[in-house]
């Protein structure tokens, strides 16, 4: 659920009603996501697929594929498969992130992790399970919309998992866990590609889906790249400054591994002032669309003013 | 490489010659496949990728997904990039089977196994990061097909591989390990979903690529469903009767974990037999191929006289 009283409209969002606009979206990708598995023999797999599917979280993600294409003349329907396909694929990364052989976490958003509940083994099948279920329920449930278009969007999202996308990220992250010498460059590739990649991943292929213009896709990509990155200092910022309730997920974990953060290279409040520039310039990409980029203007606020 | 003395073609094969068959066609894969996954940073991961990819193999999946697609009317070309995809898919699968939290093997193929070079979180983050990469791979790189045709192979694929399939197979091998009174409606579940659908879907895809029939690809999936089983029963049986130098990889590991195999359940002949008759009904499905069909008969003769 997205905590209403929490999030203070800025003056320039004030004619855009974002907390109803993310409950109905929230609300839509819910229903949506429920009917994407359902549970036959065996069981195991499926349940576990479900459990940290439908674990809740804001549906950032699905929503932003969605208001992207609807942006650019497209509708919620042509976007849902690929919008609950974003979700398996970040559910599939946060499963085998928690994993003991990675950042061995017990929890998340306030949960047991997968393998706490189901074991390593089936922690591990059931990420697989959902990573090709991704690609499966693209292909195969995407209507009215060119079959160019959605391999266009199966090639981008196979990018943004792959090496050159999350994986690659992860891997730098993995390797530079413990060094307090990462450089700025270094800690950039890292949240490029874990985070950044998926993320521009769900906002061209909103564009893409819709069929908009090359030029129209650049414009998202940029949007995309700075909301990325905003969201990943905001991230690193509420590792501090939030408390484990807040976030659903044990607090201070970076500090505890002495990572290298955006806050340890610029203190916490220069990297507020660095979020809300990038934010600034992401929304500026958006100009061109009008009235009809409300959302996602306010979606680009909205993550530096969240506080979980 | 294909052990070209250990096989001796029986009367049927005698016009057409499978050894030369299988060597070309392997080096065919074996070069595509070189050139999949070039090394950029950061490099360990794509190295433990190719680590696993390009370690040899018979490379049958790729070799019956172009032989289908050859059978049908298509190209090799239509389908090299299918292919590969399923190879690299295959091999996700062999990494992540081979983990501590799964089998726990230390060697595969007479190689160390990806996680004792590379370490755990890599090779979790490899197959990872190869299951992505067959999308992309397909999406991005199949030419000279209708795209409705590549979207079809890739949802196939991610079903074949997904709960539905292989991660299926894999869930309930689990859970029966240890268990001495698995039936044999389990143990064919879970060959037909552990090995079966993947085997299934480089049968299947190689006809959909070419543009095949409803009726010439139910027969695809016949003859696939019956050199599947065969397949499995063949394994199980040489992990008793072949040497760990045969089979580059860890002999005996069934009858150490109790598992309930084919043997098991119907002895050593009784099993080669039930193998046979399976490669037989398979060769019927293709009769209305006529020639075109030598190398795919071919192949399922080979299976049942493999030794390794």
């Amino acid at each position: 659920m997205v905590a209403a009283d929490n999030l203070k409209p800025t003056p320039k969002q004030a004619t855009f009603d974002l907390i109803t606009y993310l409950k109905e979206r929230q609300q839509l990708c819910e229903e949506a996501l429920e009917q994407t598995i359902p549970v036959r023999y065996p069981e195991k797999i499926y349940e576990a697929m479900r459990y940290s599917l439908l674990a809740g979280g804001k549906r950032l993600r699905p929503i932003l594929c969605l208001a992207t294409c609807e942006m650019t003349g497209g509708t919620i329907e042509m976007a849902m498969p690929t919008a609950c396909a974003l979700e398996m694929i970040h559910t599939m990364s946060l499963i085998h992130d928690d994993l003991p052989a990675m950042d061995n976490d017990d929890y998340r958003r306030g949960k047991l992790t997968n393998h706490k509940v189901y074991g390593e083994d089936v922690a591990i099948l059931a990420g697989d399970g959902l990573l090709a279920y991704a690609f499966e329920y693209i292909a195969a449930h995407t209507k009215n919309v060119p079959p160019e278009r959605v391999l266009q969007v199966v090639a981008h999202l196979g990018r943004a998992v792959g090496a050159a996308g999350l994986v690659g990220g992860q891997v730098v992250d993995l390797e530079s866990e413990g060094k307090s010498d990462t450089s700025l460059e270094t800690l950039n590739f890292i949240h490029n590609h874990k985070t950044g990649a998926l993320l521009k991943a769900c906002i061209v292929c909103g564009g893409v889906l819709a069929g908009a213009s090359e030029k129209d896709l650049q414009r998202l990509s940029n949007y995309a790249q700075n909301i990325g990155l905003a969201f990943q200092i905001i991230d690193d910022v509420l590792d501090i400054t939030a408390t484990q309730e807040q976030l659903g997920k044990t607090a201070g974990k970076d500090q505890q591994a002495k990572k290298v953060t955006y806050p340890s290279l610029w203190g916490i409040e220069e990297s507020r002032r660095q979020a809300q520039k990038l934010i600034e310039a992401a929304c500026a990409e958006l100009e061109p669309f009008g009235k009809a980029a409300e959302p996602l203007v306010a979606l680009a606020h909205f993550i530096t003013s969240r506080n979980h």
